[in-house]
């Protein structure tokens, strides 16, 4: 058994438990807050104080870390690979090589294992953009988000005086995509691939148009989209909306001789990306027990990772039924 | 640069002579082939005897091996793996564990390197099998083929008395696809997941009618598929179906917590399938190269093989650039 620890418990490290249910070659020993560990509620696993972790030293296999990419990680992931074999979702892409060293030294110098940046983008959305591109040297690779909600965009709409709730989901333009299947070669931006979706609530007295104009014309966030604005009640938007969706497609039209046409394409539809997400941190947590195992110390991402070791399946097993 | 050498040139090494020019850090040493070398057109390489390799040992990084599944590669991978690095498409599934098994203890011995059944089914597909379910154990993997050209298909209409020439090709159904990724449930077979679309040529004097019935009736092959005949001319056969496109689908269907639905989706479409199947064996080869470098000695299969292997750019920038 693979003795597992969550670090940090919101809707990630809720995924985490919940995906460790599915994997029974692995016992989740507990959840680390830095809360009062009374007023965590969990799904059934043991609360315990962040100050509680260290002594846990030896008796954790991989501690999968589910705090924020913006303040927890970047000092929590080097300070907790000091001590145990880790996993993170560090996602601030422009900071990960700095990200990646501090690690690596880290692990290195303590004798651990660290898989960071490990979800779907990125995490999955890269492995794909790594065995396209190297599979279709002479071609393009395009990167589509959606239909998910965007925090940021729903955050600028409720902003807005007269607004009083709102989410927005980012859809990818299929049309887009269809065009760049069947070979048509574009320069695009993120806002050429997207349009985006909102549903507001607004506050009593509010006026409708002025507060849509309001929207469809704010730089930077709506101005240059496509932008569809609906009015909702409260109560619909706690219907409709409380879910998290999210996915997108990584896409590689490529030609091999001369003109002729291959196209790769990835696709994720999900309908909740925390505990997607959570499902790939507690593969990649298997694959980082195993490195432990083999004494492979130090820091890796999933372009690192041998597919075989996300597995519970032995080698031969997997030979004689995948390939 | 990576010396590689092609053994047998047929679509598959043609396609793969195509392939390296695409790859700079690659270099093409010669063609091998059992015909009589002056007999086969390339599109530029040297050709030789295939008696010829051996002394060739030292010379060459890597031997890419374009015989046939049913008698060349179980014979060719093995003896020539005693003195060189090797890759094959390898693709008769139920024998592949034999084969690695013979090649793994040839490659141990020699102190050599080789990579089986890689391509795209097996190869990509078996990936992304693995990935899919590792990272979704509760749910279902379905393998659709198709759009492409079925040759035993295509050979059962060219037995038929009155067709002077035919083709096949396997269709995935769209909706069934599009159902599985709404979460609905199905036992599904080969058949059901595909039909048949025929192209025939009749020879003179052939009665249609009757040519229809028997194709459409054909047990295995027609019978319990829905089928679609066009008869065309000889020239349109020519001129519309010469290229072989073929492609497909691995779709994983799966849950997270209780009902929350997760589609993960891989999508190959291909103008030419042993264009493509050669890039995909080009990219492993320096895998290969790689692996041999590092004295990892055996066989391994695109499973074993961590991602960035595949690619000439170097680890820091591929961090940098795709997560």
């Amino acid at each position: 058994m693979i003795k597992i620890a969550i670090v940090g418990y919101g809707n990630l490290g809720r995924g985490v438990e919940r995906a460790l249910k599915q994997n029974p070659d692995m016992e989740l020993v507990g959840v680390y807050t830095r809360r009062k560990p009374e007023t965590v509620q969990t799904d059934g696993a043991t609360v315990f104080g962040l100050d509680d972790l260290a002594e846990q030293k030896g008796k954790i296999d991989v501690c999968i870390l589910c705090g924020g990419s913006a303040t927890d990680l970047p000092v929590q992931t080097p300070a907790i690979t000091k001590l145990f074999n880790t996993i993170d979702s560090f996602d601030t892409h422009a900071k990960i090589p700095e990200h990646f060293a501090t690690v690596d030294q880290a692990a290195k110098e303590s004798q651990t294992v660290s898989i960071i940046s490990t979800g779907w983008d990125p995490g999955l959305f890269s492995l794909n953009r790594l065995y396209a591109q190297s599979i279709l040297p002479e071609g393009d690779t395009y990167t589509f988000w959606g239909k998910g909600v965007s925090q940021g965009h729903s955050d600028a709409l409720r902003r807005i005086d007269g607004v009083a709730a709102a989410i927005q989901y980012t859809i990818p333009k299929n049309e887009v995509i269809e065009k760049l299947k069947a070979g048509k070669k574009m320069n695009l931006t993120t806002r050429d691939k997207h349009l985006r979706e909102c549903f507001v609530v607004l506050a009593e007295g509010a006026d409708e148009q002025a507060i849509k104009e309001e929207i469809v014309t704010m730089p930077n966030y709506f101005a240059e989209y496509d932008t569809i604005v609906h009015f909702i009640s409260a109560e619909e938007l706690e219907r409709d909306h409380s879910a998290m969706p999210h996915g997108g497609t990584v896409l590689r039209t490529g030609t091999t001789h001369e003109n002729t046409k291959q196209v790769i394409e990835y696709k994720l539809e999900l309908e909740s990306n925390p505990e997607f997400t959570a499902s790939v941190l507690v593969a990649y947590a298997r694959a980082c027990a195993r490195l432990a195992d083999e004494k492979q110390f130090g820091a890796f991402t999933v372009l690192d990772i041998a597919p075989k070791y996300l597995s519970p399946i032995a080698d031969a097993t997997l030979r004689k039924e995948l390939l």
